[in-house]
């Protein structure tokens, strides 16, 4: 491998074994030690690319900024898209343990630096962006504007998780946001669009098998 | 006063200090030092009540479960008046810091123990309470469940106060609620109830001074 690899590869390395300790035990109760140990890195390579158990933590939060955020499905409806991006993101809570401690830190990154709303500003400009592609294809009420509903829908997601975490490990995630999408549909499109969308996301996402 | 009204007084006391204590700092750089010198309170009378900052931090968050759930508003509408409650909540996350710090603890709570679904728990009958009465007037569609309904209020409302919170301080809270409301209302409820909701709370709350 070229140097450059090498070095992507470690940090890689240190970001996921450090996304597991984090997501075990929270950022108070991490030690770098095992950050280390966990992540298989050599001390020095180590601090070569995080100076602290903050900075690691910065790295790992940051590390949602890298998902792809453009559709996945092949809907032809940018609000299906819509749905189907929360659902994508559920299934990434559940099976990808860096996304999971990045979001996990996020919310608790009050107990160790002042609040930073990176992460959120990202999340309220991708649904923006995809509920006004909705709005341009006649599927998002004229009356609402998209950056509003965005906010609702991030703030809402964030919640949701958070409650399917605390009560059941995040069991009924997928079952909760199909009901909050049947309960709020109505509210943000047409009768006529309602109709034709699946709130439990679409079909060709395959999530169904993981809960 | 009597021995157990001093009782009282004390323990109150204590949990008002360390309220402001862990709103400014979090749980994990709180110390019980501070905590006993911002009561005010002596130390012997502190470990009377609390062992610990662990039970210290369990009792401020075991404070929002004694908050009146009543409708204080005299709407004779229940979906007004759980629409009511929400900016209630809101308005006491802006004025109460024991409420504040209760709440900022149950978010935070991984970082201290384990996850306690105690006061989710709570809200949630509290808010499937105040649906079932809607639903009884006519109020909540049919085909809702309240409990389904009251899991997307309370998941939404954690949410929305946090991302209002991490981006603003708070200060844009009431008009995000107001903004929800009116986005979710049309799949809640009917055409005809919907034109005589209030999104922003009805006038008598009288909170709109405080932003």
């Amino acid at each position: 491998m070229a140097q450059q690899e090498r070095a992507i590869a470690t940090r890689r390395k240190l970001l996921v074994g450090a996304a597991e300790v984090f997501d075990e035990r929270g950022y108070a109760a991490a030690s770098i030690n095992e950050i280390q140990a966990r992540s298989g890195v050599k001390k020095g390579a180590m601090y070569f690319h995080f100076k602290s158990k903050e900075e690691i933590a910065q790295g790992v939060m940051a590390s949602q900024l890298e998902l792809p955020t453009e559709p996945r499905s092949s809907s032809a409806s940018p609000m299906q898209q819509v749905i189907d991006l929360t659902h994508e993101l559920a299934h990434r809570l559940r099976t990808d343990v860096l996304f999971r401690a990045s979001i996990r830190l996020t919310v608790e990154q009050g107990t160790f630096q002042p609040h930073d709303s990176n992460a959120y500003d990202w999340w309220l400009r991708v649904f923006a962006r995809d509920l006004a592609r909705a709005q341009g294809a006649g599927e998002l009420r004229a009356e609402l504007t998209p950056e509003d509903v965005a906010a609702s829908v991030v703030g809402s997601f964030t919640g949701i998780q958070m409650l399917s975490h605390v009560t059941c490990d995040r069991r009924d995630l997928h079952d909760r946001l199909t009901k909050w999408w049947q309960q709020i549909l109505p509210g943000l499109t047409t009768p006529r669009t309602v109709a034709g969308l699946e709130p439990a996301g679409s079909p060709e996402l395959e999530l169904s098998g993981t809960g």
